[in-house]
């Protein structure tokens, strides 16, 4: 199979790596084999096991965002401080024993005050920015820790980090919410527990508590749990971020239905947001990033 | 050794017990055989490992409280509903084979409207009510599981629990902040984070990420971070129960260092608070409970 380049996202958990020809991905493969678990002298095999079968003979492009820039990873790719464009400075090129690796490693971006930090969001911005160049707004990444991003002439101007996430994976999995959390769902509850918290956000460690005394008390279903859980996590975001959503212009970039709890939750307080996928961002990115390299210096 | 009575404070995770011989506690002894770990018919036997030793030939009173008496504990002591005095109604007496066991299980108090529930605390109130029958104020117990409790004419009037001791917990070890926090500690970041959250309470999922950033970004200490996550969790919870502790005698009870923590939080915000020993309060607890048992009924 001719493969031009090799497109990889490579964060704490995963590694996910797709060949592209013609400007378009003709093979995906994924390993678990993320930063989080990997030596430093281990990246490179780690990424062979999971491209080997796309490589030829001559060296061949590997350009790479994620975790595997952080200095726990393959080779440190130092943030760029916000203003400026994402990923277009500060890439670099980790040693690789294998003559067919050519390999880029895209950098993080790093804010200043107030302090925070983002790796792979960064190029999923910038494929964003890709199919809208003018793009004035906000860009929203939910996840594990949700990005609020403000984007403007091409530039992240400024940036803030939520664990909600987080908050959400530890407290249905590891405290005593979990007897209380489990299948199924309540719309009525999440926009009632983001209204809530809206309303009066310090009082969340109090809520909290109370989705286990209702479970203990009245029977709580996992569902209205889960989905006030998520809606009082959600709405204290959401409080707190008012003045990246408020009168602006919003999208959201993640996965399917944390974007749809994003999108649910701001409608219910009056704000449209648009959505745009987050793989598609991320490939757009790497191989806008790509494209530079290949332009004459 | 003559045992009048023994007392026992069984936890989710442990159980404490006690010999108590005129009054007094003569012996002492523990295991970590708590509710958590225990299917129903596990309990005498968990029991009788730790008390063994102080029994004799008749049957010995024991007294218990705490989540032994949960619906998935050694016999469900229902819950009394507030407003009422605490560990007065209620108790239940499981079956035990050994008839050298007499075992009471005190319940503990729920409140309908907002929903919570205490099992344990109520019998440390009790205990502190003991010596102080005229109380009229707060009394917060700091854990893992933090309880405001309004009390009054010998009552609890209402309560409210905030989940900041089990936030800490699971923020400080499962999150990425535990790459952050560690040994040390830093009392102007405590008293400043406290601050910044009561100013702004619903910022705290942003400011959390925050202490990853600085970490990455400036080599932020980990006694630093300990102390601003403490106080960021225990600022945010002082906002919400501030029709607790404004203008009130409050009294905190609980585990030495948790309970300075409070205090000097209460302290910054210029409210005084008083402190009473934990286990005291549990031993005076149960002997309250004990004593009424002997009374003529």
């Amino acid at each position: 199979m001719h493969v031009d380049w090799i497109a990889v996202d490579w964060g704490t958990s995963n590694l996910r790596a797709w060949a592209i020809r013609d400007g378009t991905a003709v093979a995906e493969a994924a390993s678990g084999k993320g930063m989080g678990v990997l030596a430093p002298d281990a990246f490179e095999a780690a990424l062979l096991e999971v491209i080997e079968p796309w490589l030829g003979m001559g060296p061949m492009r590997v350009v790479a965002s994620g975790m595997v820039g952080a200095r726990q990873g393959w080779r440190e790719a130092p943030y760029a401080t916000v203003p400026c464009a994402p990923t277009e400075t500060g890439a670099v090129r980790p040693d690789a024993a294998d003559p067919r690796l050519d390999v880029t490693i895209l950098p993080g971006l790093a804010q200043d005050k107030p302090a925070d930090v983002m790796r792979g969001e960064e190029t999923q911005i910038a494929g964003y920015l890709a199919g809208d160049p003018g793009f004035d707004g906000i860009v929203c990444l939910p996840g594990t820790h949700t990005k609020w991003v403000h984007v403007s002439a091409g530039e992240v101007v400024s940036f803030r980090t939520f664990m909600t996430g987080e908050l959400f994976a530890l407290l249905s999995t590891g405290s005593v919410l979990r007897h209380s959390v489990g299948g199924g769902w309540d719309d009525t509850a999440f926009a009632e527990a983001v209204d809530d918290a809206m309303g009066r956000p310090e009082a969340i460690a109090a809520r909290l508590f109370a989705l286990r005394a209702e479970t203990l008390l009245s029977d709580l279903g996992t569902g209205t749990a889960t989905a006030r859980l998520s809606g009082l996590l959600i709405g204290a975001e959401l409080a707190a971020a008012r003045a990246y959503w408020l009168g602006q212009r919003v999208v959201l970039v993640g996965e399917t239905r944390q974007v749809s709890h994003y999108a649910r939750a701001l409608a219910s307080l009056g704000a449209a947001s648009e959505t745009a996928d987050a793989t598609q961002a991320t490939l757009a990115g790497l191989a806008a990033a790509h494209a530079r390299m290949q332009e004459p210096s």
